[in-house]
């Protein structure tokens, strides 16, 4: 039984999946702060697991696990976990110490993307990128069948591709990054609400015919089907699979985006040829994507490049 | 003996290398236009580069062909090359047929990133993108040592992705494409002198403290480093290797390329971390890249996707 735990900035879903990759048992806790707080409710959610599918952690065939930030899957390090205040902890070899089971470590948007690539049922040699849309922008790359980290571990950082001279500062020191203009974040500065869902809350507003909403949506669409026309005029991937917290709003921003790339067909022939609508669509709701593929990591450690820390 | 064909719009270069990939003989003859005349100048092309080598064509192991066009590599057709006259040609097989030798179909910007990998000594798992700066603007991923042609045979296409939306027109039907903004053709329309090579051009009036020149030439610059920025921060590839007719400037060019990557750097720590001036050089100069290319997808058609077309 192989087992994926997905560690978000509020919570932390752990689950195991037998060797066909169907889903076995499945837990969630509040993710803790800090190396001692995300070790601990790691750890925890583990034992749960284990708990809830009859097994000790030490019957884990592999655990892999999927961190929002930047690591190094090769020593199974942390470098950078700003949300969870983590600036350097190697987690796997701590995982694997505590539990008794090999772990691998991997960054949560590249775990998601091998996640939805299974749960949607695709397998080599398609290839598939997945655009997380979240507080920030940023995607995973599965080519071939097998996640493309990149020489370096960056690949997928479309979020600073900067689509606007003219736009608005960055946090990463660039001017007008599609991060800026198509993520929650983005949302939140565009049309600001305090709500904690504001693309929903801008969406809610457009429909209500607020002249400002609309424009705003419109941009933010917009800037969304530009992230998937760099995905596909780059790499050409069958197809984009939008996921992250955004997706939440289901039916309606996927019509938008779809909209937009028929729009851009009309315009453009070139696009057209691309025949970019069919080629997008939501990550499967509801299913714990990024855990799934967690665990996938965790069982092919050694072909996506990763390495597993074995315990002690 | 593998042999590898580069049909440019005005000359087709012809080279045959060892196991090796050592280059034993090269020919070049004037391209002809349309079916016919391309058919026949890549015939004569061989003939010749069999005489230089001491064969006959029959003694050839394999041929590949690079193509500056839209190509099927699984059936050897070209489907589309406006620069050659050509709307739909089974090349692979008229070749194939007349040399008595298996021929391979390549786009022309694959065959050069294939070559260039290999010219510059490369090998898995190592990757690059190959930027083709010429009158257009196109890339060539080699990924894990293959060449990453994408689902459809458009990886690369990052000539189109735009970068302004108060850009100029393209042709394509968007607005503020890379390739309207970096490329030959882009140049001869800010800095039109009507000379063959419009970047030299601009490059010497800047020199002279032309204003006007310095201005078009810092935005030229800006743009061609910006789609190496696309490049890495999407595929994050080890390095960029920038190609094509625009690179017979040679090192002020690459000089300048580094200049703006290196003041991103000050100005973005993130872009700083990626250490982009050191993962940019130019293809090897006076080397006959896309030949040397399409000989070695020749011999590993099967590997690389492309099929092989066998004489009848
Ligand atoms: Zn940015
Ligand atoms: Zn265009």
């Amino acid at each position: 039984m192989r087992v994926g735990v997905d560690i978000g900035g509020t919570k932390t879903e752990a689950v195991a999946i037998d060797a066909a990759g169907a889903v076995l048992g499945e837990v969630r806790v509040s993710t803790g702060f800090g190396a001692d707080g995300v070790v601990t409710s790691t750890v925890d959610a583990l034992h749960r697991l284990a708990d809830a599918v009859g097994v000790t952690p030490r019957g884990f065939e592999s655990i892999g696990v999927g961190v929002p930030g930047a690591v190094d899957p090769l020593s199974g390090r942390v470098t950078h976990a700003v949300n969870l205040g983590l600036d350097g902890l190697d987690l796997g070899t701590e995982l694997a110490a505590r539990l008794g089971a090999p772990v691998s470590i991997e960054n949560d948007v590249n775990a998601a993307a091998l996640g939805a690539f299974h749960l949607l049922g695709r397998s080599a040699p398609s290839s598939m990128a997945y655009l997380n849309l979240g507080t920030g922008l940023a995607a995973g790359l599965v080519l071939a069948g097998r996640l493309w980290r990149g020489s370096r571990g960056t690949a997928g950082e479309i979020g600073h591709i900067p689509v606007d001279p003219a736009g608005p500062l960055c946090s990463c020191g660039q001017r007008g990054c599609l991060e800026m203009v198509a993520s929650g974040s983005a949302v939140a500065r565009l049309w600001p609400t305090g709500t904690s869902h504001p693309v929903r809350s801008l969406f809610e507003a457009a429909d209500t015919g607020d002249v400002l909403a609309i424009e705003v949506r419109e941009r933010f669409v917009d800037n969304v089907a530009s992230a998937v026309r760099v995905l596909v005029l780059t790499v050409d991937v069958d197809d984009v699979v939008i996921g992250g917290g955004i997706t939440s709003l289901g039916d309606p921003l996927l019509a938008a985006v779809h909209a937009v790339l028929r729009r851009w067909a009309v315009e453009s022939a070139f696009l057209a040829s691309l025949e970019l609508p069919d080629r997008v669509r939501l990550a499967p709701g509801g299913l714990p994507v990024a855990a799934v593929g967690a665990a996938l990591i965790g069982s092919t450690g050694t072909e996506t490049g990763a390495a597993e820390r074995k315990p002690a």
